[in-house]
């Protein structure tokens, strides 16, 4: 179950194999969306912290309570390198959880970005020293440490289920989430999608239409479109 | 994983212990929530489409597309006698997925009502019925029947991951989940609860103060509580 | 063009056939936005100001400026017996740009009630005095007379397009505007669907599934849907 | 400054008139809000948690931290017959803050009701017993008790300003603040302000215009208002 | 009638005078939307996807159904040199309808932009091709191509109402709508109003104040406006 | 009381001691917000209109009427040279109050930026002549001068209390609000802070993890925090 075990860290998870996640990590959110059957998509609420930030490794999931950022200190220990940080709260809190101080800690741990579904703050901060940061807002709201969370744990991040060793791939046009199991597959089928939309590119230039290049003329007649002069 | 499977049916379900719904359904949603450990809450835009809508059972869960309702057909044929439609979509959508002639398809089925991620439509019917539902959004936006979903895949409605045969319980206070190997516990707990609460509520009456109760003045004073003439 | 011209009341609209707006009267919101082809509705956020409001009749149009209700005074005496108020305003602005006392005077009037896309107050006794409306917001916050606004122009109110003339419908489940030339054939679709609908009840009633009434199982089958045990 | 101080209880604060609390408590907060000079309203986002809420007193002020009530549980203490909980929090939160259990508690003490820009829980049981709540959110999500906020220190809560003592207003309209220095003053203008609107009322019954009662005509010719045919 | 006509594509459209608008594309939103006596604009929430994005040309119009892009297809046909897309949904919907591929396509075709009451996604490569376009969100959800909307009918995008042939103007500050016969004048007002700005704006650099250069020292004591020391 | 007052300028105002005013200007908001015990925000709604924008200075304060900006006009004359311009509004309105041609007259008073709980506009502007702006909105709407509000009254903006001469500070993280009595002592412990997070910071870049540095592990533990293989 997600976001539903308190006070638990779990110090082993399942990472997905690493050429698996660097074959993934050269494709756009869109494309790895579509190639999962047009699944997987946080909400767009989330969006960079700061301009062209981009991000693709395992999850490292933390349960926040609103307005403490304690278990994000306990997350740090669990982290590997190129592990990313998805953060989760019980409620719904736009505090500002993360900064550039504990940026500074978990990349001198090896960590890629964080995607945090709640604020952030530093993010100038942030920008310089290159740590990516996917949030759902920039906050400079303060947190305690007074209430256990959870790390490792499933949790519902976006409206997405991540489960520890999922990977999270972030850019532009948000951020996506791949199955821990599946990441070569979909790596897989991203590079054929991309072969194809090549194809698809060189002719729309060339000024062929989709309704040509899809063929979808008839099955608009027969859905009933008029065209009117 | 969930929301990740379109297109699919599952036919066979984990049903919970009847028994053990039965007890559940006698407590409010606040409590239960409190039983559990203070998880398993929905978003609390998710409210009632009519005042006093309650529901409580197992959930036989929805997976819509935007604008599409076609796997609400699918799906009453799944129910049992007291499932719970649980629906959610697979991106952002008020349209009005479910109005009264569904209602009336499902409750010939024993279905005891719904919850979605979504709008709803025909609330003055669904009252007059005593059709249950629980909705983002009230909504006469009407529907297409065009394009896979799935039905009893996990999915995440209103922030919250349901598990077909997982025990949802919604009334005023909002919409808790209960895993379905949790039931009878949390039902148990739930009752302990009131028990204790019964007592406390006693005090209160009579005047007693919350800070000599659970004896916090202490701890206020300990946190460094001033207290200024 | 609408929300377009400031400054003007025009005292000439086409009215629609009494008898037609009559016969519409007698449908639902969900009914008669089907009937007209899924189309004609303003956005969920217009929901009645009191539990059982409903209206339906030709509107009188007024643009607001924000913060200002003069322009309401001067559509008072544009309104013939069975009008209902639908105002718009230049920008977003939820101030309460109507009340009782307003309601009072249109009343007198003959009006049958308010479509706004704004806020209105004095709620308990606009149900008291059984004056229907249907807003954005409730909102206490007082305006002024200063600025200019129109009355009787096009106006895009709830997201769709209202013409002098034009009728609006509204209930439970939101508003629905049906085009002044349209009225009485839209009110003939809404009696066919009806009827079309009280079959199916019937059906549904006595447990007919949607998938067997619709012939659904052939068309899920050839766009992939899968059963699983 | 309000909002500005953690930590601390004001053990004495300055009620207004008790007679002149009586005295404006007969009003509506559309009146009262006009009677001030169109000032003193909260934000339309806090509306009654049941139908029917009213409540008029001098408030005592509990600042929140996010997802804690503790000084809830303070407050109680502080309050005298008559007085209302005004609660805002360091940040935006909508927890479910107070429940059945801390109105039992607050009314064995005389409290007259809650106005808080957050969330509350239990509301079929706070319009039950009759306390009056109006809140941003019904949410049943649980509370902590570990970080210190203030007790009757100015607040902002629904975007006012709140001193200990001053007067909250709420009806269905929404919520209004009177200075306790006001009291009386807006009391008489609010009484001055109902006569005049009753002799309005008359007229406007009697099919007489706003533009004639108020002698519109000329000033909206003056400002180019344009009667086309 | 706008969103009212499902299934059509009107062919011919009424363009603008092209010389009009080139004259009217040199100057900034602010100013033709005040030019056009300050009605025009969409609502806000209508953002560049990317910065530094701006167009200005006659609309295509397309009507979207919701998670369904396939009457961009059809719309790709109609599209003449310097067109400008211009989409609506029949609902609120906030998928990714558009990308680069589609954006690719209608390059080729001469298009100037799009203007989407929706999501777009791939923003990074429309900003690389130089592909303008204002968006309500940004979003990698993909569509289907399953359900007819129409093309070059009247929609309401963003609040506003446009006709096949109205020129939309974007830039950083939003959106604004100029019916295609006000094209020239429009421009011709915008033309004077900003020499008259310069005017100003050689006033206020050199220190004269408002008060003065506008003359309203007056007018505001006349309002009632009082100065204390 | 804030926003209380209409109709009213005072030309007088505490300014707070210059020197301190730049000592304070040196630091981020989210160290001010520290410093000053984790209090003093504004709602993170509030945005740099332009990427980098910064300011800090005393508060020249102005009210506001919806969709009306006479107000600006009357506080150019109150400003001395490095005030800020905060501006609340008397309802929630997101029309653009502010544009060039006033932050030119602003500017040309020695103005230093403009904090405001609404809308501006011709941002492309401000950017290039170097005018910071936070606000809620980038909105072209333009606004009329009829309404009174008033100029260095108490105000409440983004949600926090601002009397005039109180520091605002603000950049890409948000806004905070300094009581003017208090901007000495702020300055100082957001140096400490400083000085003391430079420390950490080294330790971090170091890879000792806050779990040590912060010596949380036996409160972790003592609050129950398990650790599972």
């Amino acid at each position: 179950m997600a976001n539903d075990e308190l006070g638990v860290v779990h110090t082993r998870i399942t990472h997905p194999d690493p050429g698996a996640v660097q074959a993934l990590s050269r494709f756009g959110v869109a494309t790895v969306h579509e190639a999962m059957g047009r699944v997987g998509l946080m909400r767009p609420a989330l969006r960079p912290a700061w301009r062209g930030a981009r991000l693709c490794g395992p999850a490292v999931t933390v349960l926040l309570q609103p307005g403490d950022n304690w278990m994000f200190h306990v997350a740090v220990e669990q982290l590997h390198d190129g592990d990313i940080l998805v953060a989760a709260c019980t409620t719904e809190c736009e505090d500002g959880f993360f900064g550039e101080l504990l940026a500074t800690s978990v990349q001198a741990r090896g960590c890629g970005g964080l995607v945090i579904d709640g604020g952030v703050r530093d993010v100038d901060d942030l920008e310089r020293i290159g740590f990516p940061v996917f949030s759902r807002a920039i906050n400079a709201k303060g947190c305690v440490k007074a209430t256990l969370g959870s790390v490792n744990v499933d949790v519902i991040c976006g409206g997405a289920l991540v489960r520890p060793g999922d990977v999270v791939l972030a850019d532009t046009d948000g951020v996506v989430v791949v199955p821990r199991e599946r990441v070569a597959d979909v790596a897989a089928s991203a590079a054929a999608r991309e072969d194809n939309e090549e194809v698809k590119r060189a002719q729309f230039r060339a000024g062929v239409l989709g309704l040509d290049l899809y063929a979808m003329r008839d099955t608009l007649a027969r859905a009933g479109l008029r065209y009117l002069d």
